[in-house]
């Protein structure tokens, strides 16, 4: 029976949190980066599974064979940090060490890769987000993007891995003055819940 | 440039949040619910899409609906409310409203149904992670599940619709006495990330 999280909380992590698209000239530590992914990979996942993989792109050197894997029109690379979230599509190898008492990895290492992708997305993608709102616990914006080449960046950032590419997301701190001013429209409880 | 969240926050969010099994007797009011949803709802997706549903399992009778479709030895419904997450495979008969200055529909709406169902999944866990945070945030706790049988839920629950069940997530307010007192060990930073 936890005290709810302050209104200086809540608008941090959710009420005035927004996706941002232009940055502040202000670096990102690569400890704040260790941070960041310390509380994230807290998170619940099915059978306490780590599937998240991430490079964060932050030189010049790394930015250069990033872009190309960029969609056109989506090329800026002006955020301090763009991180690279992919997913193991084999986490079953580490499941021996993540939940020692039984044989979690015997559930998963004979399914079909198709299934096992599935899996790594479910639970990848609770850890992208983790990631999202541990980022903005920190002080941190972000700014998730879906335009890129899966099948570039995965030669280019997991060649001779099993890993795929499932998002990008910039980081930085955003400048509130190239925000809109409007949120689009999100569905409303009664349209999507229903309690029974 | 924001101040980062407390360290009541981080404790509550992150550092001292645990997956619960056991419950107080203690009741979650359908208003509490709809502040969770209203928080989660503002986390960021691909194209603004909202593809998670979610029926909140709370009386006796929505209880026995779902008891048979949990597997066995998984059969326990004590918690004040058991939210069945699913997500709605054609998340993009929602776009023209919710990102209605591009017809975003027609990016999605021709893709193979198997397409449509990563996309869907993708957005949905990540719907999905934002509402257990949501729940945290406002002093719930969580218990997130996976042994159930799909198929069963979305017959029960999503019949008739193109709806499918994601995975389940106790809510109430956990019994601390009944933690273990260790945590599973998770993956660390130079296990799964680099800075390149």
């Amino acid at each position: 029976m936890s005290p709810p999280l302050s209104d200086a909380g809540l608008d941090l992590l959710w009420r005035r949190a927004r996706t941002h698209r232009a940055w502040m000239d202000r670096p990102v530590d690569d400890a704040l980066l260790r941070r960041v992914y310390d509380l994230a990979k807290l998170g619940p996942t099915s059978a306490n599974m780590c599937p998240l993989r991430i490079v964060f792109v932050k030189s010049p050197e790394a930015k250069d064979l990033l872009r190309p894997c960029l969609n056109e029109g989506s090329r800026d690379l002006s955020a301090p940090v763009t991180a690279v979230l992919g997913m193991e599509v084999h986490f079953y190898e580490d499941l021996p060490k993540l939940l020692p008492h039984t044989d979690a990895r015997s559930w998963f290492a004979d399914l079909p890769a198709e299934r096992l992708e599935y899996i790594a997305l479910r639970n990848a993608s609770l850890q992208a987000a983790y990631f999202m709102l541990a980022a903005r616990s920190l002080g941190l914006d972000c700014g998730p993007r879906s335009r890129f080449d899966p099948r570039r960046v995965n030669e280019t950032f997991f060649a001779g891995t099993t890993v795929k590419s499932n998002f990008l997301c910039n980081l930085g701190y955003g400048d509130p003055r190239a925000l809109r001013y409007w949120r689009d429209p999100r569905l409303d409880f009664d349209e999507v819940c229903s309690i029974r």
